[in-house]
């Protein structure tokens, strides 16, 4: 008996040639064992299968009593639709859509934390989609879709043309908040607590663990640790947009200013002004608890360390690194309220 | 006889425990009097109450005849739903979800100014909802729902997950336009002539005056006077996002540049430059009518003044805050178009 | 025989009474020659005219068959709405709403290039609009349909009261990526590779011409020739938004830093550091190819020059221009993925 890495079951659409545009499952399962690994390994004996609601009823009565994977799959048995299943062995390179989708949900399921899964091949496999009012459509049927809507007097309103869906229409993680649906793809981790306000975002292999109060970018690949606020418009360099190959993490307790920005991870409880922009390439006066000035260094060497604070001087109007020896005091209200 | 605060008249959703997870109050009306009041009165003697349809009606033949509160009155008694009434003698902390509501409704309605009223208890009392394309979902009731949904082949799109919903759905304010509606949470308070662009963000509770031309974000307890703009991506300080204490309000006849931000609340007739982020700690350089140097300062003792031009000197680098003699020229096109 | 400038045949929005508030044209034709024109002339003699479905199935025969075009006059035909057709003899100033529409469509269909086409009026021909799930609704008859809507217990959602609709509600040009679709008005031009990310704006009359990464906004009259990336939240001043007379244009392989911005036009192989806005009025340290300060001048000086690297020095804090020796190593990965 083989181990599993992880298992859906759920819903797809598929285009008028019946290609997958996409799976949503709604509660994906990871390494599962026993009785619920042996009803896959039997059903699904390759990486895929279509399943009749039967299924879903089994998999519901040995999954725990009385929680949230038993209760979805229930509620899947009686839903009256043809069943995905997907049932991967290994964590290897991604197949097919439904295997892509698959992944992107254990993340936002939290059943994988980003930058811990084999992603590769994901762009190839997920297609261009319409995601629209009715649901996702396939870009070449888009037209005459919206012709007959509209003959119909029931106009189909667009969401996006993207490969990636929002997450919630997929994925609502407990205990967090999402001012605006769009700005958090699908395939993004948000841990309790996290709150992403309307100028948050969050891209997927990426995220929050919570609780934080995102109101700044979230770049693919990029984790945000707990108690940690980005601050309006906020940007963190991604390994997609320009940050090259240092993967940017920020630490715990940490605050990025509102229009400020990072282009080096940093450790615990940094901050960075309201404003400023630090780049690897910028160069930083480093300066000790008594305010003298220690050395002065390219941001890149600073990269991962904790205790900083980052402000452009305002009498010298150069970038300083100084001990941030005040205690961050995180407004607890920020993570309450919003 | 005592005095009203408010009255709001409506229609909840509420979820699968009966628990009200919003309202919504068509004309809610500020401090009735007369016949209106004693209407109210005689049938909410409490805080709240569930009406019949014939309430409705008697309200609108109360109210002034061709105005907008007797139509949405008239045309909530002939809705064929439950009414939900809510009566506040007077300004007190929040009690309710449906009172929370109201205040919120009170704002976006143009009845009552920012920072006027007692919102206490209003996180408290809001509830977490997920903001669909069918309405608002309880949080614990969505996946069954979009499990039913898809496999119904009508999926749900989820706009939010949230304590405050969009004001649009409840609210459109005469004479505005939101480009977004995503970005303006109900309880935001818009004055006639006010745009708010895509990057445009108005929190609750907070505000433009209007006519005012709006691409950046005004933070909660933020107040933007007559004929200011926020550029792109400017950003206001508010008092829940690492502004302290200080209650932003930016003046009459303002500009705050692209990307540009201020921790300090401005005067009339005040610009910064596109990029600048003043925080109440940043020195400034302030020259007096001729460009003389008069003292340095910190942004914060030049908090609330009239006539201000800041910018970072590109000779020295220093931010300076220069006589803003040169009339801020605000585009007129930009109040009539965009 | 007249010339043809441009040709709608679509479906319209009327509000109660009978305005039209929109109007949808799925195949819109620039300068159509031949048979299709000599067909249109006849039955659209004046600027407008209301047809039959039997118009659109003819038209659809004389169009090049298997085309998109032709594929879709078919589908109007049979959509069984009434179809509202305007003829434009020559480019002159919008006179209606349908016109203004033609226009808007033409761009977006890439039948135009932004700055290429006259549009005066455009303003005044575009009534406001409540644009929401159940489609356009005038905004004076607004508040009775949502209290019906929620008297049925189906609320309506809105997503913006604006002049311009979304794009992709009308237009989904071929080979484009639109992560959130109320980022891009109708009247955008992207072109085939164009990708716009979540914090990507783009305006009416305003463009991208493909390939390019765009999570930054394109103002009114800005284009972006092809190869060149926006970070994120980074701004082009347009004419509308304080940038003045100067029509902005980004060259070819050109990135604008996240958070940064440009107040001047760039020539080919530009780049603006992540977080530096570079006005008209920065004056800038232009430096050779060995480093050497050549001479210092304000940035409206260097307009439209090819070969820069815009940066704040952070030794000396002033804004420096070197030239962009190094290759822009454009991530091909930006353009193939996000």
């Amino acid at each position: 008996m083989t181990d599993l890495f992880a298992f859906g079951l759920g819903i797809a659409t598929r285009n008028a040639r019946g290609e997958t545009l996409e799976v949503y499952y709604p509660a994906p399962l990871a390494k599962p064992e026993g009785a619920v690994r042996d009803l896959i390994e039997k059903h699904v004996p390759e990486r895929s299968a279509t399943l009749p609601a039967e299924f879903a009823a089994k998999l519901a009565e040995l999954l725990p009593p009385g929680g949230a994977a038993s209760a979805a799959h229930r509620t899947l048995a009686e839903a009256g639709a043809k069943l995905d299943a997907v049932a991967l062995r290994t964590d290897d390179a991604i197949a097919s859509t439904a295997e892509a989708y698959l992944k992107l949900h254990l993340l936002s399921h939290r059943l994988a934390l980003p930058n811990s899964m084999n992603l590769e091949g994901i762009f190839a496999k997920l297609p261009n989609v319409v995601w629209t009012s009715v649901g996702p459509i396939d870009v070449a049927e888009f037209t005459a879709r919206q012709i007959e809507a509209r003959g119909a007097g029931t106009p189909i309103v667009v969401h996006g043309v993207d490969k990636f869906p929002r997450m919630t229409d997929y994925v609502i993680p407990s205990g967090v908040r999402i001012a605006d649906g769009s700005r958090v793809r699908l395939g993004a981790y948000l841990g309790e607590g996290t709150t992403v306000m309307h100028e948050g975002f969050i891209n997927f292999n990426a995220g929050a663990i919570g609780p934080n109060m995102i109101e700044g970018r979230i770049s693919q690949g990029v984790v945000v640790q707990p108690h940690s606020d980005l601050g309006g418009s906020s940007s963190t360099m991604g390994t997609l947009s320009g940050g090259g190959n240092i993967t940017i993490t920020i630490g715990r307790n940490c605050l990025i200013g509102a229009n400020a920005g990072t282009g080096i991870p940093l450790g615990d409880r940094c901050t960075i002004e309201a404003g400023l922009y630090v780049t690897a390439g910028t160069r930083v006066d480093v300066l000790d608890e008594n305010g003298t000035l220690v050395r002065t260094v390219k941001a890149r060497e600073l990269a991962g360390q904790s205790d900083m604070l980052f402000l452009r001087n305002s009498t010298t109007s150069r970038v300083e690194c100084r001990t941030n020896r005040a205690a961050i005091e995180l407004n607890t209200q920020l993570h309450a309220h919003n």
